[in-house]
């Protein structure tokens, strides 16, 4: 059963089928086979409610008297999250964070691939750049007027944005312009895209801003109570 | 009014904050003495009683006939969400990651200094690291055994985990002993810590896996519909 638009599937559960994707892996590397949705749900600090929930958005996974099976319910979830198959991705923004972006081994693992590298920097078009790692591998840089032809050419639908936060709106425009249907963005402002386009932040000073609100507010309720 | 631990808040109440303080620094920016919670809201797709629900938790600052002065929700939310003052953070991982987390410019920007960092690697220890970029600063890399030591001098509460998956577990045990109070944890993998301690996650191949769902499903709802 395929989702379709008719049937909202609310943002959070699409949130925990990445969870319990990690988690069912994580079980696999141990050699299990077979689990249930409670002890899918315990490792995870959720109740198997919860669990059997989110899943019926998507299907029917469990066996009576077995539970899921590990290996099925991992290849299901991938399918439905589009990683079963391999992303070609394109990189805008050959500084730091961008460079940071080229050498994660995360990405790689989950089937997305770092194919082309864009910048507005006229310095840095037509150099090799790469993480300084030097097992990793270096990529031209192109400039962002020859985002369409690359793309179509390699069939890229998902876009990096690490440039800096004056650039991201109009660099986000160019890039939905030339066909990228989905944007994770690292610039630390909002953006503005077509309903149709999936956007995605990654906003690493909120990241922090949020624990530090926790300490603090656990020391300040500490200190009131 | 400070929060206190009578008052759950919402997470998601918290995490809003942070939009909202991002949207107040923009108007200011252009010159904005004062804000509706309507015309907050409506630049971040929110309903103004979305924003005066959240806001409410945490006190009382709007002024009739006036709405919030911009420069006095800026100060209150920092207030709030401990960015008024800075915070010593410790780097846990000098790889990859680890130095492009030290490039990025995201972080003094709001406050969170990166003072020490730290990794289990031999040939690392005792090397001066930086990101490539020559004018940032380098750091001396120490090992874990120094931790405790080191933060209870610098004070330090926050701390970055950007180790391999197979070392996260072990290494936050360490580092919640040594006297860390919060974690922003990077390796790809759940962590267990006591109810007291702050722990947030960045997947950054999860947030990839998020938007291939909804490029993927807005492709199959199309060809369905």
């Amino acid at each position: 059963m395929e989702p379709t638009r008719n049937d909202p599937i609310p943002h959070p559960a699409v949130r925990r089928l990445s969870l319990y994707l990690r988690q069912l892996e994580s079980f696999k590397r141990k050699g299990r086979r077979t689990i249930s949705s409670r002890q899918l749900g315990e490792s995870l600090n959720f109740t198997d409610a919860q669990v059997r929930k989110d899943l019926a958005y998507f299907g029917q996974f469990g066996h009576p008297g077995v539970g899921y099976l590990v290996d099925d319910l991992i290849a299901q979830l991938k399918h439905i999250l589009g990683t079963d198959k391999t992303w070609n991705v394109a990189l805008i923004g050959a500084g730091n964070l961008g460079r940071a972006l080229m050498a994660y081994n995360g990405f790689e693992a989950k089937g997305f691939h770092i194919v082309a590298v864009f910048d507005a920097d006229s310095a840095k078009i037509g150099q090799r750049i790469g993480p300084f790692d030097p097992d990793k591998r270096t990529y031209l840089i192109q400039p962002i007027s020859e985002l369409k032809s690359t793309i179509d050419q390699m069939g890229v639908r998902l876009a990096m944005l690490a440039v800096p936060v004056d650039a991201a709106q109009e660099v986000a425009d160019r890039i939905i312009e030339a066909g990228i249907r989905g944007i994770l963005n690292f610039a630390p402002t909002s953006l503005n895209v077509p309903e149709e386009i999936a956007l995605n932040a990654v906003d690493l000073a909120v990241q922090l801003e949020q624990l530090s609100f926790q300490v603090n507010f656990a020391t300040v309720g500490a200190a009131n109570g």
